[in-house]
C-alpha cells in the first residue's frame, strides 16, 4: 500500500515520532524539520499546557502533572485535535510514548488519543542502550531517571510493542529508525525518503 | 500524568492484576488486600460463574467451559461491567490474560471486556522462567500444562504484549513486577506504593 | 474458552493465517484445505483486486498499488466484510500482516479490517530465520527483498506483536505454529486439531 498524494495536499502528513529518553530524537526531528520545505514541528506537551492555560486550569507548566487524570485526559484529546486539523505540510508530532512514574508506564499515546490524533505515520527512534545510558549519564538536569541496561532494554521493547498495538488501532504505518552516535543525519534521511514517498 | 484523589474516592481503583501459572500472583495480591484498608479481590472467573448462575445457564462451575463462546463473551461482560460499579476504595481483579486451549492462546482481556472493566492499572506480576516451571512441577494438581523453560519464555513475552496493548487501548498505566521466590513481601510493595501515589 | 458449534454451523470459521515472507504459509495452508472437508480459502489480496475491478478503478492488479490510500483502505474494509459474510463451513483467510515500504511497514490487518472481518481464530505461522532467509534466496523471483538474519528476527517478532494486538482487540485465540523444513504436514495438523477442537 503506497500514499498518494491526495493525503498529503489535502490533510497533510502528521508523522509521530517517539522515542525513550536519551536516544536522541530531538536532533533527529531538527534535522528533519531542517530538510523537509513547509514542514513543522507540534511538541504535543506544548500543546496540552497552552490548552490548560486558555481553559484557565494552569497558570505554570509544572502545575500540569497536579491537574485530575480526567482533566489530563481531556487536555490530550485538545491537543490531538488540533494538531489533526493543520492541514497542508508536514508536522512532525513530538511526544512520549509512555512515562515512567510510580503507578506504572503511563500510555502517551493510548487510543483515544491516537482517534483524536489521527497520524498518517508512525515513527520509533531507537539507540544502543549503551549510548542511550551514557546519553542520561551525561545530562543529568534533563534526564532523572538513571537506569541499568537491563531497564532500558525493557523500555526499547515495550516502545516498538507500544507502537506496533498503535499501527495495528490506526492504520498507520510504523518505523524502526536506528540512530547511531552522530549519525542523526542517516536517521533523519531514512525520515526524509518517507516523506518523498508518501508524495508520489 | 499522575492520578489525582477524584478517581480513587469517588470511583475507586481497579487494579488488573495477571500473570501466567505459577508466577506466584495469588500470594502477591493476598498480601496486598492484607496491608491495604479498604482493599478486596474480585475474582473474574467466579464473577463469571455467578452471572451464568443467575441466568441458569450452569449450576456447576465445570459446565462453564462447555457454554457457547458467545454466552462465554456475555458472561465476560456482565462480569466486567460489574466490576467497573464497584465505589470507593481498592478492588484487585484478579484475572487471566490468556488461557492455553487447543484453539491457541484465548485473550481473557480482550478489548470488549476491557471497554467494560475500565481498568485504572494494570499489573503484569512476572518471576523466573525455573521458579515458574518449579512451582508447576511441585503442584501437578493445579498447574496441568507442564511446558519447557522455551514455552514458559514465550507465554511471558506474550503476556508483556497483551497486557501493554490493554494499557494502550484503555489508557490505564502498566506495572511489570518481578516476584522472586520467598520475596512476594517485596512484589506487594510496589503495588502498595503504586496505591499511595493513585491517592495523591 | 472453548468454542461451540453453533458458531461454526451458523457463521463458520474464518481462520485468519499470516506470516513473513519465506515461512511456508502456501503450503500449510494447502495441506490444510485440503485435509479439512467443505473449506475454502479467501486470499484477501484478490479480494480486493475483485472489488476494485468491479468499482472500476483499476484492470490490473498492478495498478492496485497507486490508487490513493483511502481508497486501498475501503477495498480492504469491502474485502473483509465480503468475507465475513461466507456462511458456514471453514475459511482459511490468507493475508500479510504487514508490508514492508519505504514509508514503514504498513499493517496488513489493521482494526478497522479486524472489526469488518471477524476472525474467529488468528494463526501465526513461523519458522527459523535460515530457514527463511534461505527460501527466499533460492525464490528472488517471489522474493524481492533479501534481508539479513537480525532483520528477518525483527520480523518475526513484529508479526508476534501485531497479531497479539491483533487478538487483544478481536477477542479471538492466536496460535503460533512453528513449520520446519519438509514438515509442513506437522504444522497443519495442529490447524487441524484446532478445527476439530472448534468443533465440539
Amino acid at each position: 500500500m503506497r500514499e498518494s498524494s491526495d493525503r498529503r495536499e489535502s490533510m497533510g502528513l502528521r508523522i509521530v515520532v517517539v522515542g525513550i529518553a536519551g536516544v536522541g530524537k530531538s536532533t533527529v526531528v531538527s534535522k528533519s524539520v531542517e530538510a523537509i520545505k513547509g514542514s513543522s514541528v507540534a511538541v504535543f506537551g506544548t500543546e496540552m499546557f497552552e490548552a490548560a492555560k486558555k481553559l484557565k486550569w494552569v497558570k505554570h507548566r509544572d502545575e500540569m502533572r497536579k491537574l485530575p487524570v480526567e482533566n489530563q485526559k481531556r487536555l490530550q484529546r485538545i491537543a490531538a485535535q488540533k494538531i489533526s486539523r493543520s492541514r497542508g505540510g508536514v508536522v512532525f508530532v513530538d511526544t512520549h510514548l509512555f512515562i515512567r512514574t510510580p503507578e506504572g508506564f503511563w500510555p502517551g499515546l493510548p487510543y483515544s488519543v491516537i482517534e483524536a490524533l489521527k497520524p498518517t505515520h508512525l515513527v520509533l527512534i531507537e539507540a544502543d542502550p549503551e549510548e542511550i545510558l551514557s546519553r542520561r549519564k551525561n545530562d543529568t538536569t534533563r534526564y532523572r531517571d538513571i537506569l541499568t541496561t537491563e531497564e532500558v532494554q525493557t523500555e526499547l521493547t515495550l516502545a516498538r510493542t507500544f507502537l506496533s498495538a498503535a499501527s495495528l488501532v490506526s492504520g498507520a504505518p510504523i518505523s524502526f529508525i536506528h540512530n547511531r552516535e552522530g549519525k542523526a543525519d542517516e536517521a533523519a534521511r531514512v525520515i526524509l525518503n518517507m516523506v518523498a514517498n508518501a508524495a508520489k
